[in-house]
């Protein structure tokens, strides 16, 4: 038994609830290690009358390259409990694992046992699937370049349909959305995510210059007030972008510490490391290499307080569903956990998503910072398999286990499942334009389990490159039905399974790719062919089910995404 | 190379900041892995004008039973790194490990690429040591028997020195701790821990009655104020006991909700399963089996936000140093992040330790819940090695190793560590008196890095079982010189040492465990013999210093601390 191979920790993405009845286990191993025969969790409770021994046997949910990972759910009634793992090797012997590590009994550890502790469950600490989100799928819109409603409060300098630059406004408004809410909504579109507007010089409005204050050339507050209450009536839910990472440095904020130096109240607010400021030697800290864009300091308590309040009175004055934070993994774990306790009490559904690519374990994991991120981690893989065909069936199912373990099952649940966004090229043109490929990982995006959501025209078949072509207008005029059907199929199919979903697997056979949903009265199967040879060979067909209400996938047009297609 | 045993997380306590410009990095691997020649952790600024990678090589910095844990520590400018670690086989074959697992190169998933991010490191999420704090030793105090000075507002139901039962007051108050304060001082006490001081039914008084009113057994609030006040012009802290878990069943909260039910404004404030409350069926959460502890809804906003305030104004109007907090573990994680901003936002240095006898990563790898706990955990080692005689130096070594890898440098430097308190047995009673084995395990106690505590009374050799045997009187005129002299001397010893500590390692030769500290300007070795042979084999002598100032331990009198004794 390869000893080193074993994890748990207790109070993680090793043991949670999800509900104040509902306690899931999980525990990592060498993959298929042959000395392990058999694995139990014994449960106890600390305040029984007597403490009686539980034992579950856990069973292997996944594996990845290197790990198996097992999983035991249990029911509870009292969450005061003491637990801890009996592995079974080849010859039958019984290794005690516990927080001290391996041992011979528990009791080892005498004054202060050796069993993992799960001390008791706290409703405020429950991280669970966000219920008001389960089962919708979202919208990106960048607001220039959606939709002209009614006339451009300024001039546009650009065409619409010009290919983008920098700096150019393409008249797209807030009125443009509204105009165009029925088209979302048969689309099957449940919840949209905007990028910045409040007022900002730039068209993509990451650089604020005044929270809270709709940018006239997007419309007016009113505007914004009749947009989300809109989105209600045809529920809609609507998330909105905190940018909060950094302000513009016209913000008149920066712009009295560049005039007063440390006389500014708002010295503190920013990271300054000379006064007074020489902002094109760049004496402050900011967002990447950009200095029209100082980092506010978040560590400061009367600046952090600040920006909850506005953010806070948003929530409150708009009555919107969801933030996207931007620069998420730079802003201050302290920082969100002041967010978190004010936009929570307020609304304890509210959703706040962290723009991080990477490894998010620190900000997600408390359920107490982010509920999710942007899956950009998940959206890498894809690219690797779909676009660049440089990952097999084997490789991705491995992968996307890895990812799903990292955390508690209600943050991988709460995850925005994405494939292009405005800060990446489409991701129909990082397939080369090649539509199987992109519908299949679509295919993949929309039924995965999580919050996935669509980038604006990508349903069309729009294409474009790094920013700021990404950031092209939509032209409603124009648009691949190839495309369109599929992709509006597959969101009404995933809003069908919607809140009846329980649970998920993947699994391969050759260069096939299993993604099957269990769901209140069945299970769907997706089936993807990542290889060459198009016959996909039947035993996979056999073992997978691949209907869903009693029709098979291939007579709903289907089978078309496997990216060299075939279901048989 | 056992590549399921190596293990990393970024922003956590693998990889942390202790300063703005100090990074540890640590990687844990297969303990003695034959296949691991060198191991190298490579690290880019993601913002420098080029990206250059900066290669250190990582040292091994100790071992547990399973597991190398390697470290590196580095000096930074810019805390917006990327890092991946390269681990070198015995054919000279270089393996990437990055977040994605090992791989060819980090650049293999291109879109948010492998290597672990490090994304930005803000002040206000340091995790570093207290600094206000180090180099103290504390000592804890049971008001109600430690001492009474002038007369008690109330006559004492048992006489000063009688064995305790559970219901008996001795008279002890806040006046015979101001008292006494030079006597803490001479012993070379830094801070006072008392249990609770507020109004309650109890001689321990966990069961509150009214927060922040000094129980009038004790004395009165002017006490309160004086004895804070005394104690820092004195140069000693004072922590107090924080209850939060549960009020007394007594407390007017609780009092109106077993009246009113759901009319009472404070139904919410507890987790109450049946109205009206069937008191004697314990129809409600409460702390243990104890249904005179009511449990606090945490969980409830209204109900945190009071607490947090009470604690708040009493933090302001005695201005104390730190809380201990009873019952840690069963309190909401959000209730402690809106403690821990409330507190350190008026008071930085704030230090915060929970009771918490097991694994406590939850609640202390943020730093934004609790700074450390009660190290319970370090005293069941040293109950077995010193007390029970059932753990090698070998397995003691690698436990405490163990433990110390558990949490961020920071953290394992705030714990709270202890061998004795008002909820154990007192450690020589454990020892079954045996002195040398409990000056040895006090030894280790008050030389190991954290924040050692002595228990009131184990400095003089007092005794006692299970509570309430071990909230004996105080007898100042009983004393064991051949306990109290080196306990004394170890305190100003380590008090020398005090801030101009830097590190410390654990080893073993045999069955003598050597703990050595660096300090600025030298290190010191406490030579320890867990064995049978009392003869120190001379080349673990020979290999580690046991000089301090240029004086041996042994003519400071520290020899005689050694188990079965010798350092020759």
């Amino acid at each position: 038994m390869e000893k080193t191979a074993i994890y748990h920790l207790n109070d993680s993405s090793y043991c949670f609830s999800t509900s104040l009845n509902r306690l899931v286990i999980r525990l990592r191993t060498k993959r298929d290690d042959p000395d392990i025969s058999k694995i139990e969790v014994m449960v106890m409770r600390k305040f029984a009358k007597k403490q009686i021994p539980h034992i579950f046997e856990m069973h292997k949910r996944a594996h990845d390259d290197l790990f198996d990972y097992y999983e035991a759910v249990l029911t509870i009634r009292d969450s005061r409990l003491m637990y801890g793992f009996y592995l079974y090797d080849k010859a039958g012997k019984r290794h005690c694992y516990g927080e001290m590590g391996f041992c011979e009994s528990f009791d080892d550890f005498a004054c202060g046992n050796g069993y993992f502790q799960m001390p008791y469950v706290n409703k405020a600490d429950l991280v669970k699937e966000n219920e008001k989100f389960s089962g919708r799928i979202f919208y990106q819109i960048f607001p220039d370049r959606f939709a002209i409603g009614g006339e451009p409060t300024l001039k546009p300098t650009m065409g619409w349909g010009d290919k983008p630059d920098r700096v150019s406004f393409a008249g797209g408004n807030l009125r443009g959305i509204i105009e165009h809410l029925d088209y979302l909504k048969n689309l099957g579109i449940g919840g949209i995510y905007l990028t910045p507007v409040w007022k900002s010089d730039s068209n993509h409005r990451y650089d604020t210059l005044d929270y809270g204050y709709v940018d006239p050339r997007l419309g007016s507050d009113e505007d914004l007030v009749e947009l989300v209450k809109k989105c209600h009536e045809m529920d809609i839910l609507v998330m909105l972008d905190l940018v909060y990472n950094h302000t513009s440095f016209r913000h008149p904020y920066f712009q009295d510490v560049l005039k007063r130096g440390k006389e500014s109240p708002y010295y503190d607010w920013y990271i300054i490391h000379h006064d007074p400021v020489r902002f094109l030697e760049s004496d402050f800290e900011h967002f990447g290499k950009a200095r029209y864009m100082p980092k506010l300091n978040m560590s400061n308590p009367a600046c952090a307080d600040h920006f909850v309040e506005v953010a806070f009175d948003i929530v409150k004055r708009y009555g919107i569903d969801a933030y996207r934070v931007d620069v998420a993994d730079e802003i201050s774990h302290r920082f969100y956990t002041r967010l978190n306790n004010r936009l929570k009490d307020y609304d304890p559904d509210f959703l706040i998503i962290g723009e991080n690519w990477h490894e998010a374990s620190s900000f997600l994991n408390s359920g107490l910072e982010n509920d999710g991120t942007m899956n950009y981690a998940l959206r890498s893989l894809l690219i690797k398999a779909f676009a660049e065909e440089k990952m097999t069936a084997k490789e991705l199912e491995e992968k996307i286990t890895s990812l799903w373990f990292r955390y508690k099952e209600g943050t991988s649940l709460n995850m925005l499942n994405l494939l292009s966004s405005h800060d990446t090229p489409r991701f129909l043109t990082l397939c080369h334009e090649d539509k199987a490929r992109f519908l299949s990982a679509y295919a993949f995006l929309l039924l995965f389990p999580g919050i996935p959501y669509v980038y604006y025209g990508d349903e069309r078949g729009m294409v474009g490159g790094d920013d700021p072509d990404c950031r092209r207008c939509l032209e409603l005029d124009k648009n691949d039905p190839e495309i369109y059907e599929p992709i509006e199929k597959l969101i009404h199919l995933r809003k069908k399974i919607g809140k009846t979903f329980k649970g998920y697997s993947l699994a391969h056979k050759g260069d096939v790719l299993a993604l099957t949903l269990t769901y209140e009265g069945g299970t769907l199967s997706l089936l993807i062919n990542l290889g060459e040879d198009i016959r996909l060979q039947s035993n996979v067909a056999h073992e997978a089910s691949y209907r869903y209400d009693g029709k098979t996938l291939k007579h709903m047009g289907f089978a078309a995404f496997s990216k060299k297609i075939v279901i048989e």
